[in-house]
């Protein structure tokens, strides 16, 4: 089973045009006057149901965007350059590290093996450094002087994978052993534990003028954070009947879409914003981040293992609680109560497309996908609120468009 | 057996003297002229060995400290002022966190029972609150502007234990359950990481010009402090004789002495202080918390377990690498042999005397009563430095006395 495009935003990008695509580094800098639309890319909002001019929940559209801008190619050099960007001082960072704590942070970024010679390094995808060079760029700031509050970003979220692993018992993270597994449970535990204050002390040593209200921020941010994982272990020990869509929905805002919300506001206070614009960017990744979270538990029932690299129904077959099961379960159709006997009991081999079927039925899927494009639109008006300028927000639509589609 | 007071810095105590003594906003503020003497109480350093005019080190006294303040009671005063200075500050943070992070803090800080009810509190003796408390008044700043230092010093160290005790399965803290065996490891690691984060909020919420500073300290702190914790276990899993004096020495200062030295500096800082004033008072609650280590080394093999609370020599039962025993291994006598024997197999009911006996016999316990001294005499010499005025020391002094010899 593949899973299709969901409904999304914008009109998928018709084909790169070589020749006229920023580098990155312009991409994520051009604030400026408005740029006259390019001719046959006409700027236009539009919302998930790709009726265009409003919104299904009857908002309006309150500005029009450049889809063109819009590309996975144009976010895939965003985060290679934020990327590049944010490494040298991640680097920086985690070598300022005692011995073992330095050892476990190299080995989790994927810097050196587990025997401590040299690796490659696969630090992720670099999206939250991304957003706040992006955002910072965007609002007529410089990077190289948001840089450190991206490294920040970043240590943060790495911080949460190494104490989440653990938690989780998850046993692969990149396609690589967790460090837990490598270093066991305290290691891991002492090395987050290291990792949130080498965060806290890159903010807490950055003499730019934001970056104090940036580390109450980031703060605040990694409450959350707690509190998110904290609703999720607790939710999978409850029955399938006793968890409501809020909460899963709230579970996931604290979880995926609050670090996100951080790293735009971030980009916004190293960009000097008002008060007012950096909470509507928070809002806007967090927004984005529910989206992604819709669609990547959509990915986990019906994406394509070959496109995922994770076998298929594997989240159902785990009776994972994701947001379209909790749709599903909580709709009332007799699809939900065929679904709520399913999960009432462990999975049994050869019941795979029963459950895939009976989530669909009972509306999960429709109701996520929805869901996921309600959300990017609200993330849209977020953003318009933020960075009226189509053109200096195209960066942050293109990450946002890149982090929700990441199956293509 | 009991623990008898180690060969102190000063001569015990002659006898409280009611009515003359100061109240702890006093002691904690007393910045001013060099005060006179008082009758019968000279102004007097001295040595661990007693000697009074230098060290045993050769290293000269360099200043005069006034003995007579430093009782157990000037100490009692001061950590109960600390208390009730802080503890509302705590309350404010932990009450900002959400449900179920707060639930874990107010549990563990003994604010409330594990049902949830409210319960008196037991959030242990403030004395890292007290010592950025008191070095702030010491050096002539104001109490009220380091509260929010003292609480965030204090939610560093509580972060720590909640994440200590899951490590090392510790199942009682406080005469209490630890929170781990209360609401399990992962929430435990939660509440955690999120006072850690309160703790980092409340320096970066604060408006004082020394937050930053302070921030990116305690920052690096809690970095030692990991490095700290991570030497502790890692030691504990190797044979007797892989572990060196230097090893245990170091891991203790990082794991014991680093937050006690911090407390002081971010006091130092709240009140002003320049870097060099703030290091020596760094080094002061380093070599303060080293003398307290290794008297609770001490203590664990030879205290009173009618005063300690723990039963006698759990520590050698356990085959615990504590400093006497480390320094025993160490002295190449023929008791180190029979020790390193006994630490090479699991204790065997009925052996703890000789256990004991090979220890003292290898010298573990004079060398420990002497290095504790040293450490302390060392801390004075840093206090000094930092604090030239004796009477305005007074405090931090019988901080350290206080912690030093909290068997009695």
């Amino acid at each position: 089973m593949t899973f299709p495009t969901p409904a999304v935003v914008f009109p998928p990008d018709q084909a790169g045009t070589p020749g006229t695509r920023r580098s990155p580094a312009e991409t994520l800098d051009r604030r400026g006057p408005i740029g006259k639309p390019k001719e046959g890319r006409p700027l236009g909002g539009g919302c998930a149901d790709g009726t265009g001019g409003g919104c299904a929940d009857g908002r309006p559209m309150d500005r029009q965007v450049a889809p063109g801008q819009l590309d996975g190619q144009e976010a895939a050099g965003i985060l290679e350059y934020a990327r590049a960007s944010v490494d040298p001082e991640l680097r920086r960072a985690i070598d300022s590290l005692p011995g073992s704590m330095r050892r476990i942070a190299l080995y989790h970024f994927g810097w050196e093996h587990a025997d401590g010679t040299p690796a490659a390094g696969n630090a992720g995808k670099a999206i939250r450094p991304a957003l706040v060079l992006t955002a910072t760029g965007a609002l007529g700031g410089q990077h190289a002087a948001a840089v450190q509050a991206a490294a920040a970003v970043e240590l943060i979220h790495n911080f949460t994978l190494l104490h989440d692993d653990v938690m989780d018992r998850d046993t692969t993270r990149r396609h690589r052993p967790t460090a837990w597994t490598v270093f066991g449970d305290a290691d891991a535990i002492l090395a987050g534990d290291a990792m949130q204050a080498l965060a806290q002390r890159l903010l807490a040593e950055d003499s730019h003028p934001a970056s104090q209200a940036a580390a109450a921020r980031l703060a605040s941010c990694v409450v959350e954070l707690c509190e998110g994982q904290h609703a999720d272990t607790a939710m999978e020990k409850r029955g399938p009947a006793e968890v409501t869509l809020d909460e899963v929905l709230a579970m996931a805002e604290a979880k995926t879409g609050a670090l996100l919300g951080c790293a735009c506001a971030l980009g916004g206070l190293y960009a000097g914003a008002d008060e007012e614009d950096v909470d509507a960017l928070d809002a806007f990744g967090r927004e984005a981040g529910l989206a992604f979270q819709l669609i990547d538990d959509v990915i986990g029932i019906w994406g394509d293992p070959s496109r995922t690299g994770k076998p298929a129904g594997a989240d159902l077959i785990a009776r994972k609680k994701s947001l379209p099961v909790v749709a599903a379960l909580a709709s009332g159709t007799p699809a939900a109560t065929e679904l709520a006997e399913l999960y009432g009991v462990p999975y049994e081999e050869g019941e795979l497309e029963r459950t895939v079927l009976a989530v669909e039925r009972a509306g999960g899927r429709d109701w996520a996908q929805l869901q996921a494009a309600d959300r990017m639109s609200r993330a849209m008006h977020e953003l318009s609120r933020a960075i009226p300028d189509p053109e200096a927000a195209g960066g942050l639509l293109a990450l946002a468009e890149f982090v929700t589609r990441r199956s293509n």
